[in-house]
């Protein structure tokens, strides 16, 4: 239920519910404080575990209304379809298998649902997804937290106005170590289920991490996938799962680029890092030190761009919060996200149609778009790295 | 008012209000984001600005109830120390001059308060608050938000427990640009009261950026001032108060020290540094990168701990929400200040009585001693760099 | 001839001849100096540039006898000899396609012989000097440069006692731009001759800086190439050779590679960077910075290894000519080949026979290595990136 | 003995001798190397040391003629004048407190003169040299080193040109970590000297180090010091001389700096930093990363200046060896004042008036101002850090 602003005019505050981020989870925590940044949306409803008593004692210290707290995902899609002060929209922070089940049913409740990455395990399930959402007229946000830093926008906004000129190489990379060994032998829930097949899907790193790239070299550069030859690996003993990737890409503007992943690369947290390089001019961004772009023309001096100091484009320059020098992180980036999504929330219940810079938000197209990038990557390792069309 | 958790355990909500940070002010916004991102406090009054419009149109944009914006702090006070659902805290966020009058309306009506920093313009002024709190058992932080990173916190530890030896030298500096031109000129609010001796004080740069350095030292290390001798400049014409300073330091303990503030040093926005030299082993720390401490030992590979990845100890592990490799910045650093702070008043409301690391926020004793700090910087430079004794 | 030191000691002076390196040519110049860094040697022949009045000229302005400046290398090759005083050794940096003829005359004349790398433009040529070299017990040093620097033999060093564990990946690039646009349509020497296949083979990229990050990480790691997956680009339009190069590599240990060389790279000079995760630990290295090492083993903190300041190997650390903090560079790295060279030549005179480290210089068989490594890459590149096995 | 090009162009060579640099030295083989790296001048005579068996062993090993080796450099001063194939400038590289003895010898022979700083252990004896050299007519160089980097004269450069508008404040430091311990104690003979009043004179940290911030400060900004105020300690206990130094500059120019030099500052080499502030940018530059200029322009984005790469201006242009990328070091900048002076001397000796950036290397009144400075600095600090005129 949007909750007008007692001023009347620009900032109503919204509801939603949550499914997964109970005990023990990392990510919805992220998403809840994320969205709590903004004072734009309060945590009204939740399913939080598959196991109701931890359900309950997670809301209850969330404060959330007993009444609204629900032993499943489709009671609770029901239920808070019905009422009318239920939520504007759901967050789906559960592991990677359920998604694509748990979205759908609150779509068809006419729901608006912002899900974490990868969107399904199935890039048909995700298409459905997006298809459902389209035909439902509802709002799919996909947390593709990366793309919501300035810097990034910045990146694409300075590409899109040419400023590089053709892209001609990419080379974008991440790396982390946390994998190096065999947490899943650990009480890691996170190793656990990511190194699952049953519940991770066909791959984890590239699932995991390498969507990541995939879509922050999409939406920062505007490249299609023409083809692409990836080789997975699996180096700690008796795992399932891939826990490094190299892939290498044709683009279809004849581009080329070459994408590396890796969970076991030691000295590496989020070690997300893009160049891309065009006929003019190179950029380059890393997301540990996110608050700056490194950019060289031709012929000049290389250049720090800095959030904040340097002037940035009109759409990245409106989700900066603080000044340079004063480092923003990780959860003003998932905020972006979020701000941007309950903004457009609010127009469309407003009557409005949210367009444009209104709708910059990773969506429903892009979680599907990552999830074929997934099979496509499996398929070619299966075929020791033979070229795919994408 | 605390409202409990709904589950009766750990993370009741509290209420606060605000004096100051009306529209087109700065530092009012992060105060209230730092405190939303944890979810554990509600905005429920204020007095935004001298202009009771504002402080309308201000409150009501953020859903506070009418009825709870004041035309002045006195009668906040009053108004919120009546009510059985007041306030629980007040968050003091007008320019320096008036921290005074208005921390001591809210203590008096026995209201804990946070103040921004400097605490007072006046250092008799502020050990008055801090008494003042004290005689009212009420908790007063000052936000010395630096103090707030964990990496600044385990640095702190490790120097507590001698891993660098005795402290011999301590470099710190904070050099910014933002007043390299006569910015004060133009409609920037924040360079016109904090250049204007009768909202500032007697100290521009050392009052604004100078007293963080003093703080963040202190915080640190815990050395205490013997003497110092200052220098502070005004580069920019017309100005009449300091954009420069650097001063020497002799500590207590034999160790010397060695600031420099600036607010014309272009290039830099908030580029506090500071590196602790010990007999064993360096410790430095920049808030531009504020997930990393640089450690070296005598004769050991110098090492860059990571937030999150590298063991902390358990204070600054305790205030780490997100994994290494994910940036958190500053807001961050506030929230930790304010979580720290919340969690004592809870206890406090619920007959505790908070000690040690549930006081790890900077307090009013802070506040007076940077104000002291402040004073004897302008008054040694007004003797030509003369050693003073703290 | 060798010059006995007037000590009778350990520090004889030899003398050398120099084929290229004429006016205009870069390479030649900086052997020149990194010969003279350590006073070990005296250029005392030459034959600088197909054109005679040229060689005169570079040979009359290096104080080098008129009467051993000669008009074609054959002719210096027999001349030099049969002198008593005949140089010790030549050195070869001429256009790649000249090599082998060059090379073969020398040896052929019982001259150990320096030669640019790639050491031909054809594997076979290649392995033929090898096995020349052999048979005539001759030295034959390849200028691989970057084997020089002592951070990357204290990295070959640390993973040789398994400081590491087993090595998975290997990330290896060098980006430069001076080939971003068509330099080789101005008068520039360099692009002319490198991007054009009479001179430079059937690689430009790959046979230029791609078969040093092969160099290099076969030196660092001791890993052999199994096979191999090469993408070839050529950005720049009218460029009938490479500008760009992706490799994939599978090593006969069950270790991966991924190696990225690229001229088009705007922003980069020599970029050369190399990141080796083993199963305990990572280690990096980046030329542009050649004095450090970072070193990240599982679970501890980050370390940064400085020449000088940590202690090194023992063969690294004798190559450390002044502490740390004092940069040592290009000329270094490339004067530490020449010195181990000089000190095996100095060794064979006085009828000593090198070995093991005294040997630490890139000979033939690495050069024949290095060109095989170029032919896959075409190769493999010309099949749509098929793998083939090295 | 200047020996002509045989080409009878550009680049006679000439000859030296050394006073100093026998075995156990540091520097003296420092100069040696840099001087040879262009080979423009060849070692043919010295005295090595006060122990003439130690001097015919280092001058043997260096293929000096025997009888050119001397047992006292007044011996050698008077030889080599008399011989017609005299050397053409002597190095001396003894400690601080023979120095000017030494020069002055050279000087009255009419030999040119290159000398190690401090000039002196007297700011009168200094000036003296500067008045002998300056009546015989003769060259006179101080290795001051870091005058040398080709980004210093860039620096420089850019200053005169008014790109960085009129200088507000200079920071300069340079920490060293290398006395922290007693290493006085140790067989360590650098250690020995440089803490001995002896052998140092009046300073150990300002005199070494301190000295070289100072040059470089004056000289990439040309500003005079009005008076200082300076804070010495002595850290580790048992030693007599300074270990770390504060200094705060008043400019003629009413711009102010501050200095910090320390061997006390574990986890430093040679950390020499210098960040000039002007009215319109910033101008940044640091010893362990010299191949970089950070430029930072009031309102644009900062910028990375490297050598070779981006146009420096023709004097420092003239300096670079080799294209960016490839890392020019401490042996260049050493070698790019020889390479100064020789051609200076060269000139002189043919007759001409070297003038203008022919002169571009410290000389001796540089070397006088330097004594003066350490002499005001520990006068200073002996009165609590009283403010002296310059």
């Amino acid at each position: 239920m949007i909750e007008a602003s007692k001023a009347g005019t620009a900032a109503p505050i919204v509801t939603y519910g949550m499914v997964g981020g109970g005990e023990g989870a990392f990510i919805g925590d992220v998403h809840r404080k994320a969205i709590a940044l903004d004072g734009r949306a309060r945590l009204t409803a939740g399913c939080f575990s598959r196991s109701f008593p931890k359900t309950l004692r997670t809301g209850l210290e969330l404060h959330v209304e007993k009444e609204r707290l629900y032993e499943s995902y489709t009671e609770m899609a029901a239920a808070e379809a019905k009422r009318t002060d239920g939520i504007d929209f759901v967050v789906v922070v559960t592991p990677n298998s359920s998604h694509y089940a748990i979205c759908r049913a609150f779509l068809e409740k006419g729901i608006h649902v912002v899900c974490d990455k990868p969107l399904a395990t199935d890039s048909k399930e995700a298409e459905e997804l997006a298809e459902l959402a389209r035909k439902k007229d509802l709002l799919f946000g996909v947390t593709y937290t990366y793309s919501g830093y300035p810097a990034v926008k910045q990146a694409k906004a300075m590409i899109e106005a040419g400023e590089i000129g053709d892209i001609r190489f990419v080379n974008a990379e991440y790396p982390q170590e946390w994998l190096a060994d065999r947490l899943e032998d650990t009480e890691n829930k996170q190793a656990g289920w990511r190194t699952d097949p049953a519940q991770s899907g066909i791959s984890n790193c590239v699932g995991d991490i390498g969507s990541h790239v995939e879509n922050t070299v999409s939406y920062m550069t505007g490249l299609r996938i023409k083809r692409l030859s990836a080789r997975l690996d699996t180096f700690v003993k008796g795992r399932s799962l891939d826990d490094n990737a190299t892939i290498m890409i044709d683009y279809e503007s004849g581009a080329r680029g070459l994408y590396w992943a890796s969970q076991v690369a030691i000295g590496n947290d989020n070690g997300l890092a893009v160049r891309i390089f065009g006929t003019k001019g190179t950029i380059s961004w890393r997301q540990e030190d996110p608050n700056y772009l490194k950019v060289v023309y031709s012929g000049k001096p290389a250049m720090i761009l800095s959030r904040g100091r340097d002037q940035f484009a009109p759409r990245p320059e409106s989700l900066v919060r603080i000044p340079a020098g004063h480092p923003e992180g990780y959860f003003e980036a998932f905020a972006n996200i979020y701000l941007t999504f309950i903004k457009a929330l609010v127009k469309k219940a407003q009557g409005g149609q949210p367009a444009g810079d209104e709708l910059d938000f990773p969506g429903a197209s892009d979680g599907a778009q990552g999830v074929r990038f997934i099979e496509k990557c499996v398929e070619s390792s299966k075929k020791d790295a033979e070229w795919l069309e994408f």
